[in-house]
């Protein structure tokens, strides 16, 4: 007997009581994880600022979210620590194949671990929230925080819908979503893809529904099949599906903003990777190349960096930069076809279809899905409610010193405007062609 | 908090273990508990024989359905009884208004009821089921009988679908059946709409279901909406709707078998309905005129069957019969406006809106929703397996004479072909326009 939950029935009782919305501490991405055993090992003490940003300004947070149930929800998130469950499996679990990927010394910082303290305000109709402290420990604040209000935002809109209406409601969203399964199934046996949705589910139960109708649709990749895995840990270990993740951008983003001169501010990209290469091989041997522009990043990159397993293309034109780094691979000597590129910047169906027939023989295509797997309520309420929106929470300062992200499409890049001219002109990034950030 | 079931994992959970689909004497039409105790005061020592046909012959039902489970099934009905809560709700409840609408000597004998013996056989991939004794004992078997074989049928189909096709499935027929009560309630606030779908609804969860997402999506007439109950009585009882209903083609059948002369005979129907008229009043006194043809009917009545509140439309034409009832009441000094017309034969939204627009204001139409509520599958797995099909059982013989109906189309007619001549020479009948019997 399978257990189960009633989505539909879960939403309609939180019309009457505080249910948390993070329940575990590794309930969050699994490559903050390894990111944060990175920090903790080479960067345990800088001083980081982390922002909560709304990129969809017309979705007033603060008029649909009340005050007082976001206090509780992030309180609750504080009272929580690593359950003795989790710790085992994320000491005893293989991850790519590797065993003992966490640390001894790691695991037990974060068997210690209570998140710090946040700090809440109203502004304009949205919500301030900022975190800050020691690197290691505030950079856990990211997916929950994200999770939070996003789910806070979901539950406002549901709240005066009658029970039935919210079983239709979630059964067209089912409906939806057994579609696009159905039309990634009909790509052929060698598509590859992943849960990346955590951070802008719709709620932490649809998200749980989404990855198990992921495993049933399209097989597990262990067994054969196309579903390669969920970035959410807590997900991964209670369904017994592998985790999966690498790297993100607060590492160059706090290691630039960590540097003392031109010379290494250029260098900090490569020296997250050198820090990384030493500790990882294999599927975690990914890079995430356009924090400050893929083309320069690829340009500069050091030999060893063509030797890596592959990259992730997330900003940018996604077919450009792939052709890009397969003309840089081979003039690297390397060859493409064996080469990983993950896919992770705002994809749905026709966009899988699209990279993953243009490129499939020429690299290893695999896909990171994320908002539009697990969020996907659009058109479904009146007034497009349900919609996803742009929600950040990013390392806006470290040591003092303002962050940096260009990316690879302006609409993304974060920062002080005149830092930002400043990064341009040290990574050489030109004129950029805007593209709508979808979600 | 409202308890729900999750229809999906129940169904998946269906394929290890016996879950018996009829599980209570009540989850009945409780039109067959009104006509029971009619029958037990009447006639309550005729012998019958009812049996179950398919008139679907291309399902067959003997292939899909093992006869293992189907034994194990009618097996269990017959270990029920009456419980006490079943027996205090039938004691105790208003029915139209009315307290104590069932004698106490009609609960004596229910409370003490054990249904019947069955007879199985397969010949031709179908099954031969028949159920025959005492009339108001065999006549308790139709809709657990006809609820069994639809369930298992659909059981059959569903077995070897996966946990989120299973949960994607219902999500489908969920989402149809909201967008048909959503055109309904745009119909607008007139509108009276029951739930008569027990006989061949997909399942009972399936059934319960429906009936509470009409009741949310067009709220209960006794609050002033435009859902006015459910045929099924448990789920009237658990879910505390209206139970509604009123008499059957069973009864003037049953009587027509019994008439030694075909003065008898004609008299038959309307000997039925005196022996109703003497036990009720208002609501109640619903004719069903098309067992031997409904112009015959309405030509040969009694003054006093006009006065009654209304008619049932359940086979022909529906435009012309009621526009011939409403002729027929002017003509006997009637005011049609105030006469209830149910519509009841093989209706889906597009027939109760059309007849809905047509007959408002000149009679008060009403409509009784069967299988299109509570079995609408249609399209939604391949090749079409969960289509809803014409399965009836019907009383065929009565102190061992054979029964006969001819109804207002020759494709419903069921009886010995000769007798079905002499029936129609008797009341009257001429060629009759075949209509195609959808479910």
């Amino acid at each position: 007997m399978i257990p189960t939950v009633d989505i539909a029935t879960r939403v309609y009782n939180h019309k009457w009581k505080i249910d948390p919305i993070v329940r575990s501490l590794i309930d969050t991405d699994f490559y903050k994880l390894l990111m944060c055993q990175s920090v903790f090992r080479n960067r345990p003490d800088v001083d980081v600022e982390f922002s909560l940003i709304n990129r969809t300004k017309a979705i007033r947070l603060a008029d649909l979210i009340d005050e007082g149930e976001l206090r509780e929800q992030l309180d609750h998130v504080r009272s929580l620590r690593l359950a003795r469950g989790e710790s085992t499996w994320l000491r005893g679990n293989t991850f790519y194949g590797k065993r003992q990927m966490f640390r001894s010394d790691f695991m037990t910082f974060l068997e210690n671990l209570q998140l710090p303290e946040y700090e809440l305000q109203k502004k304009d109709g949205q919500y301030e929230l900022t975190f800050h402290g020691r690197w290691p420990e505030v950079m856990l604040w990211e997916i929950p925080a994200l999770a939070i209000i996003m789910e806070l935002r979901s539950r406002a809109v549901l709240r005066d819908m009658g029970r039935f209406e919210l079983q239709v409601l979630y059964a067209r969203a089912m409906t939806r979503l057994w579609e696009k399964i159905e039309a990634l199934r009909a790509l052929g046996p060698d598509l590859r893809i992943a849960d990346f949705g955590t951070r802008r589910r719709h709620s932490f139960l649809w998200q749980d529904w989404c990855v198990q109708a992921m495993s049933e649709g399209l097989g597990n990749a262990d067994q054969g099949g196309r579903f390669i895995g969920t970035s959410n840990c807590l997900i991964a270990m209670r369904r017994d599906i592998e985790a999966i993740g690498t790297n993100a951008h607060e590492l160059p983003m706090v290691y630039a903003a960590l540097a003392d001169t031109d010379a290494e501010l250029r260098q900090a990209p490569y020296k997250v990777l050198a820090d990384w290469h030493e500790e990882h091989d294999g599927n975690l041997r990914i890079m995430l190349p356009d924090t400050y522009g893929t083309r320069g990043f690829l340009d500069g990159a050091p030999d060893w960096l063509a030797g890596w397993t592959g990259l992730r293309v997330d900003s940018g034109d996604p077919v450009a930069i792939t052709e890009y780094a397969i003309a840089w691979w081979k003039s690297r000597g390397e060859d493409p076809t064996q080469k990983l590129v993950i896919f992770s910047d705002g994809l749905d169906v026709a966009e899988i279809k699209s990279l993953f027939e243009r490129f499939r023989g020429r690299v290893k295509p695999s896909f990171g899905w994320g908002t539009l797997l697990t969020n996907d309520f659009r058109g479904l309420v009146p007034g497009d409610g349900l919609a996803p929106f742009s929600l950040v929470c990013k390392a806006v300062a470290a040591n003092g010193e303002p962050t940096v992200k260009l990316s690879d499409n302006p609409a993304k890049a974060t920062g002080p405007a005149e830092l930002i001219e400043h990064y341009k002109q040290v990574f050489g990034v030109g004129e950029q062609a805007a593209q709508t950030v979808r979600v």
